[in-house]
Order: structure tokens, then sequence, then C-alpha cells
């Protein structure tokens, strides 16, 4: 088992969905990705700050789940992160309706001296000034990981796009990858990708599922057929955790196994979206997992005997 | 090898998308289904209608296909039905600029002799009339697939429900599964279409694939990921012509072996629109198919020893 670095928000959301509203709950990337790789067997830490007002209660959460927090900056005069947001009744799109950066702007991540030869980095989605910094600490990485989103494109796209020369995947949705190439056709955007450093892009495309790229070839990993969807809150960041977890877990980084890590990905994300938050992923098991890796088998795997 | 009777409008096009415009070319549900289903060993036929202008080229290019064209009336004082539509730049909608019915507004279809004990039916979207009328013809159908679209649904939805509950299969996008159903999942939906009467239920949902949905069960076939969709036109209706023709080769009504059928389906489409109209359609052989048969596999196959 390898050491599993995940740097991200540490966060409350608000979120209001066509099925309901919460209060502030527990949320951020760096939560949603620890929670999804804690279902592997990894070494893992994470990397944030959260403010006074953070809950003991949700710390002890993270711990219980093996999560080292050595790494987690607790800024006793700030307050925590906080990200409101209102779903459309399609649950694709989405209104952001407050954002409170608070602790958040004056972060400056500090790798654990322990963490900092961690085999596989997961650099959640955050400012890429955060993202530089971790890397510039690491001392043999073997794989990092990007996720980024459009906002970051669209307010740093020059520090955006350093950090990009420095990581071996990225994993961004259909749109961004889009805005980040230029190109229309998801192929093209994968290449164009390729060529400002990642080996491997990972085109997340929601409900229709995950498309992996290295070199000319391309795997997919489709989304399970869910009765409904919940609350998508924190999908993309618990298929993060799902692929790098299962990465540390078997240290194997060959594009084979990269697809095996997209297909747990895809496994976790769909426990996500079932309930509000991060409710669902607190109480998963392997027994869980195992399960729906078989629906995920016979919803692609087919025989065909070339006549 | 099986008989397939195939039934759907034998047309003109003129298309524009954001890569060119076309003149009146080749078009029409059953010209697509039937080209698409030639590349399989089935005696087919066509049951529709043309007009007077219709070229004797276009039939000679069907019958050199090997297939049936007795059931193609030729109106001798009517005109071919017409169809001028231009796509968005996301290729995903479009807008029909013209459509003359001509001689399709009077159609009373006539199933050749030879035709009517057909094992599988390919009912490709016409008025629920006139596939109607076809079901009445047949003496020994083994499996009815019906393809319909949300203009059907519209104007005279009373008998296009009476349809679909006499067909085995019904082939719709996903728009129109929730319109059809009123429900947005479309686990839902295709749970309250099997209600309808369809055991087999598959939803299109273009460049992201196709569903198949069976009892509890489902099956997932992706689009495959191209560098660039130069017209869409015909996609479903060639993915109907590789379900139906494998179908009829086969012989096999399976769930396992429509698994395989739709695969074959979403390959021959993801030819079907890398060129204008039928003209990649005219020209694929068994190399082709069987290569990208290749690609399909590598894009969705994976294996996982679980620990």
């Amino acid at each position: 088992m390898g050491k599993l670095l995940i740097v991200g928000t540490v966060a409350f959301d608000a979120i209001e969905t066509p099925f309901g509203k919460t209060d502030k709950i527990l949320g951020g990337a760096a939560t949603y990705i620890g929670l999804s790789a804690a279902n592997f067997k990894t070494e893992s830490a994470i990397v944030s700050v959260v403010g006074h007002d953070f809950p003991e209660k949700y710390l002890d959460l993270l711990r219980d789940k093996n999560i080292n927090l050595d790494g987690l900056e607790v800024v006793p005069d700030g307050k925590t992160f906080f990200w409101r947001g209102r779903y459309h009744n399609d649950m694709n799109t989405r209104d952001t309706l407050d954002t409170q950066l608070n602790v958040l702007a004056d972060f400056e991540p500090q790798v654990p001296e322990n963490f900092k030869n961690s085999e596989i980095i997961m650099l959640g989605n955050l400012h890429p000034a955060v993202q530089l910094s971790v890397i510039e600490q690491l001392t043999d990485p073997k794989l990092i990981i990007l996720d980024t989103m459009n906002f970051w494109m669209d307010t740093t796209l020059d520090l955006l796009k350093e950090v990009i020369t420095k990581v071996d995947v990225i994993t961004i949705n259909d749109e961004e990858a889009r805005q980040l190439s230029g190109e229309y056709s998801l192929v093209k955007a994968a290449r164009a990708i390729h060529k400002m450093g990642p080996k491997y892009v990972v085109i997340k495309k929601g409900e229709h599922g995950a498309l992996l790229f290295y070199k000319d070839e391309v795997f997919f990993a489709p989304a399970l057929p869910l009765e409904e969807v919940f609350d998508p809150t924190g999908a993309g960041d618990t298929f993060a955790g799902g692929f790098s977890g299962y990465l540390a877990e078997t240290q194997d980084i060959s594009f084979e196994n990269m697809k095996n890590a997209i297909i747990y990905g895809s496994n976790l994300a769909s426990f996500c979206v079932e309930k509000f938050g991060t409710e669902k992923m607190q109480n998963l098991d392997i027994v869980d997992i195992n399960q729906r890796l078989k629906e995920f088998r016979s919803l692609t795997q087919f025989e065909i005997n070339l006549t």
C-alpha cells in the first residue's frame, strides 16, 4: 500500500436540490476525496485549512477513516470556507448563491514531513498557487493528479497552466476540457491537453460517465444509471478519491490499471449522489462497493464471437 | 440467417452542418436501416414509398446491397418525401427548415408476400398508422422493434401507444423517453415504458451512447469518441439497422445477444456520422467493422481482480 496525499478544501456546504435543502453541512473537495479514498488500503493525509468554527466531530469523522490530519491547519481567529448552491431540475447545472473564502484566502499549505514522500498526490480543486506550493514540497512523487475547474481558467489561467505542466493526470469536466483546449471535440481537446503536460487526461461527463485518454488510446467508464440523483455535490471529488485511492492501494500506475481506477471512481461517485452531501460516503463498506462493481461489469461487459 | 423486414421513409434530405451543406441527397430512415443491416447475413426487404423523381441509381444502390424492394411503391404522379435541416454548432440539436410529405401523405404499406413471415421487424420512424398496418400483415414475427420520435407523441399519441403495446423493443432518445413516460430519470422512464408493452427499452443518448433496459437489468453501449462528428443525420437509424441486422443474422433474441446487437448498432452509427448522409455507409466492409469492434472492446472492457 502506498501513501496518498490529498490537497483540497475542507468546508461547509449548504445545498438546495429539487429534493430538499440542507443547512451548513460537511463539504469540501478534500473531504469527499478522503472519504472516498478511505475505502482503499492506503496511508492517506489531507492538507487543507479550516477555521475555529469547524466542529471537532467532523475532524473525528475523518480521523476515524484513518486519514492523517497533521496537514490540516486550524486557524483560531478564522472561519471555515463556505459554499451555498442550488441545483436546477436537471441536476446537471447549478447556481452558486454564496461563496465565503474565509481562511482559504491566505492559506499556505504545509505538507506533513511524513507525507512529503507520498507516491500518489491528489490535488483537489483549489487555487493553482496552493497546488503549486504543494508540488514544490514533494520529494518523490510517482503520480500527480490534478483536479481543477473553469473558475481558475477564467481568473488565473497562466498559473494554472504552470501547474498543468507539472502533473501526470488531469481530471476536468467536458466543458472545462473544451474551454482549456479551445477544441469542441473531446478527442481533439484531450490531444491538446496532452501537449500541455499531462500524459493522462480524464474528462468527466457527469451522468454520461468519464473518458480516460492516454497516447492514442481511450477508455470509457459509464456512470451507473440511477433511479434518482439526489445531490450531485462532491461526485467529481468522490470520483477523484476512488481513482487516486485505488492507484495508491495497488501501486500500479499503468494505463491498464488506470482503467480499473476510473471504474472505481465511477463506482464510488454513484454512491455519493444517492444522499445529501457526504452522508452516503460516511458509511460505505467493501460489500457495497463490490456489489456495485458487479453492476458495472454487467452494465458494460459483452462477449462477441466473430463469425 | 433470418428475414428482416424494414419499414420507414426512403427520402431526399438536404443537410447543413458547420462543415458544409448538401443539395438533395439520398436519405430516409429505411435507407439508413437497410444500408446498415446490409452488413449482416440476412434476407432483408424495405417497405416504403417514393415518387417518380426518385433516381433509379438510388434503387440500384439498395438492390446491390441485396435489399428486396418489392415492397417499395413508386408513385408515378407523386414526389418523394423531402426533409431539409440545419445542425447547430454542437451537432446535438437541429432545426427542420422544410418538410414535404408528398407521397408519404397517402402511403398504405404493402408487405411483400414473401416477407410476411419475417422473423425480425424493424419499424423505422413513420406515422404510427403505417407501423400498425405493417404489424397487422405479419404472420409470425419473432421480434418487433419500434423506432419513433417526439413528433408522433405530440400529434398522434393514442395511436402511437397502441403500436407500443404490440412491439417487443422500442428505441427512442432520452428526451423522447422522458416525454413518453413523464419521468426524468431514465431508469424510471424505462420502467414506465416497459409497462406500456415493450420488454426491451433502448434509450439512445447520441454522443453519450445507448442504454438497453430489460426487466431489472441494464446494459450500456458507449458511442465511440470521434475526432469529428461530420453529420449526425441517420445515426439513430443506422444504429437500428445494426441492431436489427445483427439479431436477424444470429437469430438469437436473448438479452445477452441483444447486448452484442447494441454494440453493433453503436459500431455502425459511429461510421455513419463521419461523412455526409449515407456516403460512408455505402462502402463499409467487414474489415472496417471488425476493426472498430476492437476499438469498442478496448474502450469498455476492464479486468479487475478483487483483492
